[in-house]
């Protein structure tokens, strides 16, 4: 029987360390992505293009485009704000370059900076930058609908305002959308309806992401909602570290232990071996001592007889994703 | 448009306080339920007649029965391992009462020091007293399946001892079973394919209930699948206190705050006043200041616009999850 294969995209490195002030000092951010590509994490969003005076803690993000781009195997991620930014994305090697979109567009002035037209403008202009490369070279290109389950300053939005910022991104040239609940808003229910609404009209391959925080507490029932309307790339945070400075209160991805340890137990394969994915908190924890990391796996440990019980004789052990090599 | 209604019961007086040393007075207990249950709380499982000598946290079970009791709409709970147990139930004027029954017998034995035919014997004898008793006196009486997902001696349990022990409770005289994951070895898939396959077999009006537990971070996701089931009873924890002495590193049931979030989010009905939920976690704190209390909800606070989001205008005030009488 073959198993729904699922991708976790790791953003601490992007979404963790630009909430923290703490600055990760660069060889313990190549440690972390080493660790974690080891463990069997097949993408991570390494950080973001953005101006060093905003965010310093991303300041090495070109660096670490190169180094991760070392890593056989491994989908380099990296967000980027702007037209700037997706040429430096371009220029240090990125496999997928995010441009963040808030639905809210209140959000976008105070986050970005820029209204709705102004960020489809920038859309057309890193999509056109990106054909004017060469195929081989041209990275994956996503417009990430942040706040599409509601903002903290607008409250509640519409989803027809989801859909079509997802159209006009589609139409400026992005190769997919994604839905991002930075404010920690979405709920089971609002999980499945707008994945539903975007993905019926835009196209299923055009909505294949979804990024949750744990705000409420309810990140991984959201995130068992979108899988089960098809979600097939999941974002998480190595100990649920991140948030949006923009957003009070709004800390924490969906912990990609706990995600890991869900998707294993329900049979999907991700590749990823939960042991060795827990001993990456050891490196996160080493270089950012004051942290709080969450997450309960890792202190819960896995089930007694997980993975005899997940994996029968007969299974091949390679494909277990709790297999220790 | 009529919405589900769900029953939340709240399980922190009894499950919550026998796993921590700490011995709440009993005035913080009744203030506890008096104000949970003041929040629309409509069920409350007050403690556990057990022998004082092993549990002094619960030895004033008995007198909360008593007080819980005179809250009107309270549905009133208790626990009871044995016979004994259940006549100071039934003398006190428990409304339900639950005897737990491990599906592993290993745990079974440690836990209740009983096995199975010995527990069935003590269903039975259990049921004879409520017989006896006139009909308005009559608890209402339940078989709880413990480990059902796994346990922490056995590992993994095999899906048709759940039946075989659902079917024997139910035969002894049970009116009801439910499941529990005591040890937080659930995953929505589980939990899925034991809830079809108990109420499949048993009927769905035997099992409405499911016990679940935080341990790995999966609580809401699982509670979740079990909605999507057809349960309609949902075991939590004020602030995530609780687990189970004998499953080292199970600790937490799941958040009643959090959950109660997610129900009235997805548009589920509970009668619980969200805002005036959040502040009981204050009277368990003042009572249990050593003690961590989970959950997120607290912190993060309900959306903005949360309550004209899910409720929009015309909609009647007094059903409304979040209204502030």
């Amino acid at each position: 029987m073959s198993r729904r294969q699922i991708l976790v995209s790791e953003v601490g490195p992007r979404d963790g360390l630009q909430s923290i002030r703490t600055v990760m000092p660069t060889a313990a951010k190549q440690e972390w992505i080493r660790a974690e590509a080891a463990a069997g994490v097949r993408e991570i969003e390494v950080g973001s293009f953005v101006p060093e005076k905003l965010l310093p803690q991303l300041a090495d993000t070109g660096e670490l485009v190169r180094f991760a781009r070392t890593i056989p195997g491994l989908t380099v991620a990296a967000l980027v704000p702007n037209l700037r930014g997706a040429q430096a994305a371009v220029s240090a090697g990125a496999h997928k370059i995010t441009l963040p979109c808030s639905v809210s567009e209140t959000h976008s002035l105070r986050n970005l900076r820029r209204s709705h037209a102004q960020l489809i403008a920038e859309a057309e202009a890193i999509a056109s930058l990106i054909c004017s490369l060469p195929r081989s070279q041209r990275p994956h290109f996503e417009g990430s609908l942040s706040t599409a389950f509601g903002c903290t300053i607008e409250g509640p939005v519409p989803d027809s305002k989801v859909l079509e910022l997802a159209e006009r991104l589609l139409a400026a040239g992005c190769d997919e959308v994604g839905l991002a609940d930075t404010s920690g808003y979405a709920d089971p229910t609002s999980v499945r309806r707008l994945v539903r609404l975007v993905r019926g009209a835009v196209g299923g391959a055009a909505l294949t992401g979804i990024h949750l925080h744990n705000t409420r507490g309810l990140g991984l029932a959201n995130a068992l909602a979108a899988l089960e309307e098809g979600i097939t790339t999941l974002d998480s945070s190595l100990g649920g570290l991140g948030g949006c400075p923009f957003a009070p209160g709004a800390s924490g991805n969906i912990v990609t232990e706990d995600l890991c340890f869900m998707l294993a137990a329900m049979g999907f394969e991700t590749g990823i071996d939960l042991e060795r994915l827990l001993e990456v908190r050891r490196v996160v924890a080493a270089a950012l001592p004051q942290e709080e990391l969450y997450g309960f796996t890792a202190a819960a440990g896995l089930p007694l007889g997980f993975a005899q019980a997940k994996h029968p004789a007969g299974s091949s052990s390679h494909v277990s994703p709790v297999s220790t090599p």
